[in-house]
């Protein structure tokens, strides 16, 4: 198993506004992608499209301002039962995000890219939070060939 | 050993700009850091300073246009011993750069932050590459209050 890892810090942001943009349809759409429907709630699903392909995440762990926890149900098959964690903490004026998306069986390029894109999605949730204003598919930062 | 993995596009860039970028003081000091010095030559040393850290890596394989290996002798104890790798392939109008920080021996939570600052300075290299101006220390992009 091999593990993609990120840590941003979101300054004067609260761990409530970082974890609303976690757990809501609204916040969501702005800096991941603006195709979001479904269930924020633990239990429920959420789904996340961009064009022709999408993700859908069950929601696992939701702990206000601390934690979201997603599984990945359909989706590429590299991510199908993959996790997806949202771990906050406060440090010096910021909101700190230490992200995983977890379990992949292979260490593919499709993670490499995955990775990287990850991190653009990460400063997306960073500048949302910070200015009022992210960058969600499909006006995401384009990285490759493979978007 | 946990490992950071990257792949970006640079579109209409041949493979061996990429490759100048990374083999030459000039190219290294335009996206990575200012502060660039060395011999990047198979079994010199290149070191790169941010302010008051820094590394210095050991040249251990440069396959022109198509492969760079170093090894981190000098830094914070968590990346000594670690290596860098970058593989250059072509597809589609880009030049694809796999990227590896390879060697990790814990996921702690510095490698996350590495993870994403590694992920801005692959965009500040695609900048360079497609556009002449990338972002290196210290005008690179701030992530959190790790910078």
């Amino acid at each position: 198993m091999v593990d993609i890892l990120h840590r941003v810090g979101m300054k004067d942001a609260s761990p409530d506004e970082v974890y609303a943009a976690l757990t809501t349809i609204d916040g969501l759409s702005r800096w991941w992608t603006v195709e979001t429907t479904g269930t924020p709630e633990v239990g429920g699903t959420v789904s996340f499209g961009f064009g022709t392909d999408g993700f859908d995440m069950l929601v696992r762990e939701q702990v206000p301002g601390k934690r979201v926890l997603w599984e990945v149900v359909e989706g590429p098959p590299e991510w199908i039962g993959t996790t997806v964690r949202w771990d906050l903490a406060q440090a010096d004026g910021y909101t700190i995000v230490l992200f995983g998306h977890e379990g992949w069986r292979e260490p593919v390029d499709f993670m490499a890219h995955c990775s990287t894109k990850w991190a653009t999605f990460l400063m997306s949730l960073k500048q949302l939070v910070e200015t009022g204003a992210g960058s969600p598919a499909p006006d995401d930062v384009r990285i490759s060939d493979w978007h």
